[in-house]
Parts: structure tokens; C-alpha cells; sequence
């Protein structure tokens, strides 16, 4: 069964709107494992939208369009299918009864334009509107079917989500799918491939998908498979063969975030934390604070972005500062001790590094950073060697660190292979 | 000029990413007053990539195809494109050089796989990829062209800005459009639009382009027209009525960032800063060191997200605490005036209140926050009430911060509406 989205709207083209509608309608298919093949973009112009419409009833079962339904001049899509259907409009009474209460609901006096809104193309089905006033339309094209939806996000979510899906099921026999996405930091997607090779093949051999979705730091690998016990049981005993060979890396499934697991550990052993932060200037501290909760384990930094902050609130030695510089080992370590100390907290994560792109040599370029853990039962550094781009080189720091705790907590060596 | 983008990668198709690219491509040639005509988003299945190319180098001029360039099994956008213009791969040295160096420096094992990303069809015109490793590739079509870029979006994005959008102005003849755009903290799209309806119906009336972008508590508004003297006055004159009715919001142009702004005002005046974050944990310093060199005024922070932090680390009175609550405006002045003495700043920053989406109460709901500056001349505090989302209320605590900060540097009242 093919699936194709086509978008209508001059908004979605000249940047004004992100398109958040064909990834919605994607995930929510893939639910039934049917995955959308194809989805385009076009302007509200009547010969673009009769040249998609060519295109994608040729090559798809299934045609969801979405936008151009409003009361305005500029929205065509509705007269456009009635003529390239060849079917002429009509009231519908059910429609017109719902923009009228819609109207007087709002006290709001309902212009001519709005009545149009219940005009619909004869022999089309009528997909009720609940939280607007544009309707949907269902066109049976021979075994194919064109389906015309608001653009509007929750408007188009709910007549998805009510009306459409029970249809088609109904319609399509939809195959399940079986699929798990695997979570991996501070690791490339290349090295990742070139290290489960042999499993990668099994995979093709298999017919299970599999695709990686790199972000920032994060590499996300989703596996997937038609739905039965076999497959199944194949895509758990890869992923357990994965996880093996990524001790340190492989961190999470599907939503997991970092913070989130480090979350749940601290809260799971009654830890608290807190950190001394350089390069990262608060970031590390921020995506703790994302997690709804976190002030049950956070507790505070201090950010010390400058030598005499590192020296004042966090009792660095000068000597230290001056002998082996703010980026070290020594110095890292003793940011995290007495950052412990100063904070009253159980582990205490500290950084300090070379953001970039200014300020690097030889001995410490830009991209360098020191990563220290004091806890409960130990202390430990671990260096880290970035990118030349500033940005990146916060965000690999913050990762690194919260993968580094989450290490820490789960008794993992991070220094083995 | 009609142009198209095609987008390939099924984590676009089944909701996995939200696809930012082509909004982003879309605002771009917008300045060159081009608009893209279509754009379309398929699997990395060498049918659909061959289907589509037919398709859009059939009805455009110019056809930008993103994505499926990595180094893995998935990617096979390259190889398509070989045989589709029939042009074989060869190892092209630079690229060869450039992915080696980029290996070399991060002293990381080069692999088969890599070393592929260097070949590129024989003919094509190869755009070097400066921040990632596979390159963008130019093929003349008689009098089309064809790009394909990498998907991963910063990638992307400097290669468009820094390589492809000089080319194409040189072989497209691109109108000339005059175009400003200005920015707004802390005030949204309708209540600007309200604010210059007069303004707005002479732009309508005059052919002046405008659009607003709204995102995240900043809303950027586009004034754009032909490019003459008659429109660029014309612009110029209503963007001056324009900041003269948003003393406050109304905050710069085109690529600023409040923390750009900040810091160019604090090096100007040769003060320094620092900061005391209750909820928004280190979000407010990271912004702030988003900026290369902001070691000059930034000196670093207190993050008591506890109130014993704040106690022992900033003397905040536990009876303060305890009568007033941490989210009110007495502790917050606390906050920023013995955070000032604490850190050795000329203006200290203090935010503290309830991000949500729990922890209200009828008195102090999610969303309030209080921001507080203590500076050389005055101590300030301010009462912000935003949403009920934790990350937006995040967010806006400290692009308000950021504002606020900005406005005492200048001398801004912002108690006047």
C-alpha cells in the first residue's frame, strides 16, 4: 500500500511555517506499519495542485492532501477537486449545521464565506470538522482514495485520529510492523556500522530495516521487521549483541534522553547532584533542569567561567591554574572535589575545556575538554577531544558528561574499548 | 525561475524528524526574491530518487536535493545520482584530503567507508563540505542545474550560504529586492500587528512585502520590495515609527542575537557580568557563552535551583525564604545584589520562578518568574507571568533576562507600555 502526503500552502515553501503535518501523519502510520512513500510540498495554485494530483494518484493507493480549505480567496484546494473530480458543489446540510452553531457560539455574525465552507463536492464523504469549520472530503477513486484535509494542525490531527484511521483501516488491510530505535552517545554513525558489520549483513539477509538517524552527539539506530515472532525474536537478539559491544555508548530506547535516565537512576538511589561548569557556562546544569522534577536530585553549580570565580568560590589553587592551566587533569579534578564539597551534594560533575573556535595551541587545541566525577566511592577525569565548532563542542560536552554520569551511577567502566 | 527541493530520508517520512530544511531554504532564496515552487520528500529508495528527478528536472530550473550522503549502507543518493547521469564516481583528491585532515585531527581511525565519501561523479562540480565529511555536488544540466547536499542541516546550510547561493546568483539573474528585517523580544505577532495596523495598511497599499516569523518569545518581522530608492526610504521610514512604538521589544535586525547585543554593549562599556539562576538552572550563562569571547565580560554564576544553595552559597535568609517564598520579588533582589558582591561583577542577573508544569498555586502559578538586575546605579526586579509549558517558560525567562539586561546597558525604561 503507498501512502503520499501532499502539503498546500504558499507558507510552507517561503519559510513562514515549519511543516510539522506530514511527520505527524507519518509516525501515526507507522502504527500500522504502513509508511508513507512520498509527500510534497506545493503553493495554492491550481495548476500545481491538478500536476501533484497526477502524479501521486499514478504512483500511490492512498492521496492525504492537507491545506488550502479556508474561507479566503487564496485557499483553491476545494474548487480545484470538485473540478479535476468532475463533481459539481453542494451543500451539505449536516456541514452547514455545524458552521451555523460554530457561529453562534461565538456570538459572530456568519458571512457568505463562511456558508461556502459547506459547500462540498457531490459524491465526496463528508469527514466532520469538531474543531473548525472547514470540512474534510473523501473522494473512492476505483481502488484509490484522495482524502482533502484542513491544515491546520489539531484540526487535521482529530479528523485523522477520529474519522480517517477507522476508515482505512477498514479499507486497507494494514500489516503490523514490529520496529525498536537503540540510543548511542559520543559515538559516529560510521564507527557504529564498521563495529556491528557482521550484524548489519545478518540484517539484509533478514529483510530487517534498519537506518540511522544521527543528531548532535546522539546517534539513533532504528530496527524494524514485519511483525511476527520470529522477526521479533531476531531484532531483541541483535540488540542485545549491540548493547554488549557499546557498554559506554549504548544508553537508551525510542524517547529516552540522557537526563532523563540520569534522572531515574538518582532518584532510584536517592543521590543529589550538582556541577562546576567552565566551557559549558550552565548548559550541563540546564539539561538537567529540563526534567520536570530534577529538583528532587539537583541541587546547584556554580559556573565558573573565569580563573578568579575558579580561585574564590571553588578554593583553585593559583599555583594549579598557573602551572597546569585551567584545562587539566588537576585541575578538573579539584573543580569536582571541591565543587562536592562546596554544593553538599553526592556527585559532583565538573568541566572545563577549549570551546573554540579562539583560544586553542598545540599542546591544548579547541575542541579539547576535561570531563571530572567526584562521588561517594571515587573520583575520576576523562578527557575528550571535539570538533573546531563552538557550539558542537558545548553540546558534545554536555552529552559526554551526562553519558559519563550515567556510567558512574550504573558502575560502568568508560575506559575500556 | 522555478526552483524544487527534494528531500531524501525515511526517518522524514515516518515522523522520526521534523523536516526544518526546506523552511530554511525556502526563507533564503526569499531574499533574493525567488520562491521555491515545490518540494518533495522520499525514501532512500533509488525508484523514488529516479522518479522524482524525472519529475522535477521536467517542470524546474533548479533542483536541490538534500540528504542520503552518509557513509553507511542507507545512503545511496550518490550512487543514484551516478548512474541516473550516467557520469562514473572518482576519488576527487581535495575532498579526499579534506575528509583525511578531518580524521587525522580528531585522531580517529579512517575506515573504507569514509574514504568513499570522496568519490563524486565524474563532471559534477563538488561543493566542499567544511563542517562534516560528505560533499554537495553541482551538475549542469544544459541550462538546469541540479544540487545535492547533505541533510544534515548546519552542514547543509553553509554550504548553501557560503558556496551555492554565490553560483546561483551568478548563472540565475536573481532580482534585486531591498529587504529588512527586524526583531522583538517579549510581545507576539497579533499584538505588533494591532499596534501598526496604520503602518501596515501603507505597506499593503505601496507593494511593500511584509511577513512575520514568530518563534520562541522572539517574533522577526520582513519588510521587503523592489529594490529602489523610492522603497528603501519608504522601509527605512516606517521601520524608524516602528522601534520608536517598541522602545522595549524592539531589539535589532537581520542576524542579532540579544546575546550578540549584550555583549557588544558590555565590551563597549567595558563592565562585566554575571549571574544568580533559580529556574532556569545555567540556561540564562549558556546563552550567554554561546558567544566567542564572552570570557571578556562573562565571569560566571550561581545556580542555587535549592534553597539551601541559596543560603550557603548566597546568604539568602532562611526567614526571607520561608515569609516571601524563593519565587518573589524581595528574594530575587537578594539574589541579584549579593550575587553582584559574590562573583566581582559589575551587573548581576537574578531569575527565579515556577517553570511548571507542577509546583503552582492560585497565588503563584506556572509560569511566573521574576527577574532581577543589580547594577552600579540601581537595583531593578520585574514580574513576567508566561505559559504553562516548563521548556517556553524556560526559554522566555531568559530571552527576557537577556532584554531586560539589554535595556539597563542602554538606559531603557521598560516600566513604560
Amino acid at each position: 500500500m503507498k501512502v503520499e502526503i501532499i502539503c498546500i500552502g504558499d507558507e510552507l515553501l517561503i519559510g513562514q511555517t515549519i511543516n510539522t503535518n506530514v511527520s505527524w501523519i507519518g509516525f501515526e502510520f507507522m502504527n500500522y506499519g504502513v509508511k508513507v512513500n512520498f509527500s510534497s510540498v506545493i503553493k495554492d495554485s491550481r495548476a500545481d495542485i491538478i500536476y501533484s494530483l497526477d502524479v501521486a494518484i499514478n504512483r500511490s493507493d492512498l492521496v492525504i492532501i492537507t491545506g488550502g480549505l479556508g474561507p479566503t480567496k487564496d485557499d483553491i484546494t476545494k474548487n480545484v477537486l470538485s473540478e479535476y473530480f468532475n463533481s459539481e458543489l453542494q451543500i451539505n446540510k449536516d456541514v452547514l449545521k455545524r458552521v451555523k452553531e460554530y457561529f453562534d457560539k461565538r456570538k459572530l455574525k456568519i458571512l457568505d464565506v463562511n456558508i461556502n465552507q459547506a459547500l462540498v463536492p457531490k459524491g465526496s464523504t463528508v469527514l466532520m470538522n469538531d474543531l473548525g469549520t472547514a470540512p474534510g472530503m473523501w473522494f473512492d477513486i476505483k481502488d484509490k482514495v484522495v482524502i482533502s484535509l484542513p491544515g491546520v494542525p489539531y484540526e487535521m490531527k482529530e479528523i485523522m485520529k477520529k474519522q480517517v484511521f477507522p476508515l482505512l483501516k477498514n479499507k486497507f488491510k494494514f500489516q503490523s510492523l514490529f520496529q525498536r530505535t537503540i540510543l548511542f552517545q559520543g559515538v559516529g554513525e560510521s564507527y557504529i556500522a564498521n563495529i556491528i558489520d557482521d550484524l548489519e549483513k545478518i540484517m539484509l539477509a533478514k529483510n530487517i530495516n534498519f537506518a540511522y538517524l544521527p543528531s548532535n552527539s546522539i546517534v539513533r539506530l532504528r530496527l524494524s521487521a514485519k511483525d511476527n515472532i520470529v522477526n521479533k525474536e531476531l531484532i531483541d537478539s541483535i540488540i542485545l549483541k549491540i548493547k554488549k559491544r557499546f557498554p559506554f555508548n549504548f544508553f537508551g530506547e525510542d524517547d529516552d534522553t540522557l537526563s532523563d535516565i540520569v534522572g531515574r537512576l538518582l532518584i532510584d538511589k536517592k543521590n543529589t547532584i550538582g556541577a562546576v561548569e567552565s566551557c559549558t557556562g550552565g548548559g550541563f546544569s540546564k539539561e538537567i533542569v529540563r526534567i520536570s522534577g530534577s529538583s528532587q536530585y539537583f541541587k546547584g553549580s556554580i559556573i565558573c567561567y573565569s580563573n578568579l570565580i575558579k580561585m574564590n568560590l571553588l578554593d583553585i589553587q593559583k599555583l594549579d591554574l598557573d602551572t597546569y592551566g585551567a584545562v587539566s587533569d588537576i585541575v578538573v579534578k579539584k573543580m569536582a572535589i571541591n565543587g562536592r564539597k562546596k554544593l553538599g551534594v553526592d556527585y559532583c560533575i565538573s568541566l572545563s575545556g577549549i570551546a573554540g573556535p579562539r583560544g586553542g595551541n598545540k599542546e591544548k587545541p579547541v575542541g579539547l575538554v576535561w570531563i571530572g566525577i567526584a562521588g561517594p566511592k571515587r573520583v575520576r577525569v576523562k578527557r575528550f577531544l571535539f570538533s573546531d565548532n563552538r557550539e558542537r563542542n558545548i553540546q558534545k560536552s554536555i552529552f559526554s558528561a551526562l553519558n559519563l554520569l550515567r556510567c558512574e551511577l550504573l558502575d560502568i567502566n568508560t575506559e575500556k574499548k
